[in-house]
C-alpha cells in the first residue's frame, strides 16, 4: 500500500514526512527513487513529470496536491484511476479573503487613497459609491465560487454568479452557458474569475468578453479580477484593454507565465495590482491531512470525495 | 413649523434643497438669514456655531446631520430638546465595508504585496494566516459596532467586541468596563476603534492601552485602525508606539486635527494608511430623507428614535 510523490517544483521532503506521520502503516516513496511499481495504490502530484505516473498497474487514485486539476490534466499518459482535488474549508476562506478584499479595495478606490496619501492630498469630498450600487460578477460556482458570492454578499454587494452548467448559489442571480454570459456580462461592473482551467476556459479572458461587460456602471469602468488561472487570461488583451479603456483596472493573483517576468508590463501598470499566485495558497498539513483521511475512508469502503469529471476537465 | 438648518463648514444650500423638497408644507431657515426664533421646531445641525442654536423656545428636537453627536455637546448653551443621531443603514454598510477592507489589507499584507509588485518581486513563499488565526477587537457596540464584528465574523476572523457597558452582539465574544478592557486588549491583534468621543473615552487610544494589546499574534505586532473620532487617538502615541514596536501598523480615517496638517508625520510614515475621514460619509439624500421621516413619525405621535443619552454623550 504505497503512496508516490510525484511533485516538481518543491521540494519534496516535507511532503514525505507529512504523510510518513500521518500514515505510518504505509511506505512513503518519491520519483527519485527506486521502488516496485506494482506496490503503489495512491500518488499525490504536484506538476508530475508527465508519464511518471504511467505503469502504475495497482494504482487506485491520484490525488492533486492543489485545488486545480489542469496540472494533471495536460498529461496524457496519466492513468486510468479517479483523479482526487483538495477541498480545504482553508483553501476557500483563503480565496473568498482575496476577493472580498480586491473587491472592497476597488470598491472604496484605495489606490487613489495610497497617491493622495503620497501627495499629502486630503480629499474629504471623496465619497465612493456604496456596495450596493456595484454589481460583482462571480465567474465559476465550484466551492470556492460559492462561497466568495455569499461573502461579497454579506459585504452589501450586487452579486450574480456564472458557470458553464446551471448551478444555484444560494440568493445570488446564476447565469449560465454562452447566452447566460452575455447578459451576466452586461450586468457586471467587477467580474471575478474563480474557472478552472479546461480546454473550453483557456483564454476566456480576452477582448472580446472585457468589451461585453457593464458600461455606465458607479466605478468608471469594467475591473477584472483574475484569481483562477493565468491561462484565462490573455494578457495582451488585458494591457490593450486596460490603454483604450475597456477595463478600468485589474487585479490579477495568476498570469500565463509565473513567476511573472520581470519584463512583464503588468508590474508597473499603474492601474494593475500583482500577487504572486497566493490568492489561495493551503497549508500543506491541511492538504496532506484531507489526503489521509480520504485514504483511510476509501479503505473503509465509502467512496472517495472530490473526484475530477474527467470529460470536463475539474 | 419651521426647521432651522444649522451648518457650519458645510454648504448650506443643498441641505435647504433636500428638506423644501422633503417637507414642502415647512418653511426652511439658515443661521444667515432672519427668522422668528419661535416659529423654530426643529434644527438640523452639523458643527452648528456654539449657542446659535439658544433661545429657541418652541424647539421639539435637534438632529445631528452625521452618525456623531460630539460636536453638538462641545455647545454648552445647547436646548433642551431631545439630540437625535443619524442611524443610517448605508452609512452602517459603509463603515463595515472600510473595516473589514483594512482588517484584510493587515491580514493579507497588502502593504507588502505593493512593496514587492513596486520592486518586481514575485515572493511565491508569502503565505499570510488565515483570518481565523487572526483576533480583531472592536472596541464600541453600537450600531456600527455590531454590523462590523458581524461582518468580520462572515470572513472568518476571530472577533471580540469591547463596550463601556455590557452589550449582546450576537455569536461574538463582549467585554465591559475597565476590568473586561485589559482582557480584551491581551486578546487583540487588529483594534478597531468605532466608540463615541465623549470626555470618558478622549484619548483612550494612547501608549498605555497600545501596550496591553497582544503579544506575540501571527500579524507581527498589534494593529489600530481608527474609524471612530480623532479625539479618541493621541497621534505622539501611535507615532512613538510604531517607533518602539509596540505598534506594527496603524490605518486612520479621523485626526486629532482634521484636515490633517501637510505637517503631520503620519502622511509618510511607511506603516501608516491615512484616508480622508470618509470611511463612512452617508449620503446626504439618505441621511435627509430619515430625519423627514423622524419628524413626520414623530407629528403622528411616535417616539422619536435614536435619542442620544445625554449623561452618557452617546
Amino acid at each position: 500500500m504505497n503512496l508516490l510523490i510525484a511533485v516538481s517544483g518543491w521540494d519534496v521532503t516535507p511532503w514525505v514526512e507529512r504523510f510518513a506521520a500521518l500514515l505510518p502503516d504505509r511506505k512513503v516513496v518519491t520519483l527519485g527513487e527506486p521502488f516496485d511499481r506494482r506496490d503503489v495504490h495512491y500518488a499525490v502530484s504536484w506538476k508530475h513529470p508527465p508519464g511518471s505516473l504511467a505503469g502504475l498497474p495497482n494504482l487506485a487514485a491520484v490525488f492533486s496536491l492543489g485545488a486545480g486539476v489542469d496540472h494533471l490534466m495536460g498529461d496524457d499518459r496519466l492513468p486510468e484511476a479517479p483523479i482526487v482535488r483538495v477541498v480545504d474549508p482553508d483553501l476557500t476562506d483563503r480565496m473568498s479573503e482575496y476577493v472580498v478584499l480586491h473587491c472592497l479595495m476597488h470598491l472604496r478606490r484605495q489606490r487613489r487613497h495610497d497617491a493622495q496619501q503620497r501627495d499629502k492630498v486630503w480629499d474629504a469630498a471623496a465619497h465612493p459609491p456604496a456596495a450596493r450600487e456595484v454589481r460583482v460578477g462571480v465567474m465559476g460556482l465550484g466551492v470556492l465560487g460559492r462561497d466568495a458570492t455569499r461573502k461579497l454578499n454579506v459585504m452589501g454587494f450586487d452579486v450574480a454568479g456564472w458557470s458553464r452548467s446551471p448551478k444555484n448559489a444560494g440568493d445570488i442571480t446564476t447565469y449560465s452557458g454562452d447566452a447566460g454570459l452575455v447578459e451576466f456580462l452586461a450586468r457586471t461592473d467587477i467580474l471575478v474569475c474563480l474557472l478552472p482551467l479546461t480546454a473550453e476556459t483557456r483564454g476566456i479572458l480576452n477582448k472580446e468578453l472585457f468589451a461585453r461587460l457593464a458600461q455606465g456602471g458607479r466605478l468608471g469602468g469594467p475591473i477584472l479580477v483574475n484569481a483562477g488561472r493565468g491561462g484565462l487570461q490573455v494578457e495582451a488583451d488585458i494591457l490593450a484593454s486596460l490603454g483604450d479603456g475597456t477595463l478600468k483596472a485589474a487585479t490579477l493573483d495568476v498570469f500565463e507565465t509565473e513567476p511573472l517576468p520581470p519584463s512583464s508590463p503588468l508590474w508597473s501598470h499603474p492601474a494593475v495590482t500583482v500577487t504572486p499566485h497566493n490568492a489561495a495558497t493551503s497549508e500543506a498539513d491541511a492538504i496532506s491531512a484531507y489526503i489521509a483521511g480520504q485514504i483511510r475512508r476509501f479503505e473503509a469502503g465509502e467512496p472517495l470525495a472530490n473526484v475530477v469529471q474527467r470529460d470536463l476537465g475539474y
